[in-house]
């Protein structure tokens, strides 16, 4: 097929980038694609002109649960062909190349492909095959170029991981994941009420056992003791496990062990 | 070696953290460890438990390059051992686990990692080995759980597919990449002047052809078509060919050809 019957329009809200594989070499190498898609939710797979045809066994095996993506992937004769019914192309290459182009990271690209995709414009990010890359008239008909930016001089990362980290930073850019958060597992936070009762019964113990002195230096001590637990963000049961942590340690005082 | 000789503080103000593979099984995916971390300037590799043993050929075999990390890769029996000489350390998991952590995305990691690198404190990012990922052990070792974000129910990433996605986030909070850049390949973009005298060329002709009218509505034809040729912007070489382009145009034109 040639994909003229499609539609310049993304087919729904949730759509993603297609995309389009120019001339794969291994067929485990389109599986590992097709995983690293299903990873991050690209799910429209295109191949031009796969050197070892299709379907390819070699690439179910490598796929690991994406299945699906294979089953549904197009081939195609042409990049042209490939596209044609796409309104913005991102081009994938490691070296530069003597073309005029804007060149984006996988991270700007993202924001690009959601804008664009936002407004129904289906879109689709070429990667080259293993060997070469992206040939310059697959760059011609891309609208921007898309580098991942390396190391110098140790840029070289294979398909499958191109498309890893295209596929992240496209996930991460529309994502709900908060960049940080204290997990707290099945337990909650102690309340304050409960974690200030833990302070006072620390505090009256050390006053008991004369650490807390000279009084001068007391207010700061206490608080710096404080500061240390609230920082550790305790749960309820923390907060008992500490206070067992104090009684026991009072009782082997009381009952004259040596301090050790 | 145990590590106690080593001291917290980072060696050189372009340190990066180091990577712990807790018991890493197949020798492949240790060597597809060290190139990604080359790929992103990681250097140092710490091996705790594995498998089976090291040195390990298999690891070589896929390092493609990055034979130095392998190289210089240390062995420890423990986890504890592997990070004695670390202040802050990162555990990778994809599961819940049932404890009180902090969790972060890669990216927010990498800027905890830069912040706390710039004070010259060690830094070290764990990962488990292929099977089972982490223990609750090793992760209890940890300041804070790094978690990768992924499409919910896929959220299976191999070693190196994980070392990756970390070590690219690392290379980019401290990149001076510039996100979006248009690149001219040997080429410069024309002066305005070029492209003025251009726009003034175009426009003289259209004007001979009878194009631009009626005469209200030729300043807005203008600037619509400048706009068009703005957006490309062009190289001086381009300006040229497009030069020759209006010229070839017009010449078909005064010859007397069909316009098609």
């Amino acid at each position: 097929m040639t994909g003229t019957d499609r539609s310049l329009q993304a087919g729904s809200p949730g759509a993603a980038p297609v995309v389009v594989l120019v001339q794969p070499q291994l067929g485990q190498n389109i599986g590992a694609v097709a995983r690293a898609m299903k990873n991050f939710g690209l799910s429209e797979l295109r191949l031009v002109d796969p050197r070892d045809g299709w379907p390819n066994e070699h690439a179910w095996a490598s796929a690991s649960g994406a299945d699906d993506i294979l089953g549904l992937a197009e081939v195609f004769a042409t990049t042209a062909e490939a596209i044609s019914d796409v309104g913005r192309v991102f081009a994938t290459t490691a070296r530069e190349r003597g073309m005029t182009k804007t060149i984006v990271t996988p991270r700007e690209a993202a924001v690009d492909l959601r804008e664009a995709m936002g407004q129904g414009i289906n879109c689709a990010i070429l990667f080259g095959g293993e060997r070469a890359g992206l040939g310059n008239d697959d760059i011609a008909l891309a609208d921007t170029v898309l580098s991942i930016p390396t190391v110098p001089g140790f840029a070289s990362l294979n398909l499958a991981q191109a498309v890893l980290l295209t596929g992240y930073e496209w996930l991460l850019s529309g994502a709900e994941t908060p960049a940080r958060r204290l997990h707290y597992g099945d337990a909650a936070p102690a309340s304050k009420e409960k974690l200030v009762g833990f302070f006072e019964h620390l505090e009256a113990e050390l006053l008991e056992a004369d650490f807390l002195k000279p009084p001068p230096k007391v207010p700061n001590m206490i608080r710096n003791l404080r500061n240390i637990f609230q920082r550790a963000h305790p749960t309820d049961q923390e907060v008992q496990t500490l206070r067992g942590v104090v009684r026991a340690l009072v009782g082997r005082r009381q009952r004259g062990w040596p301090d050790s």
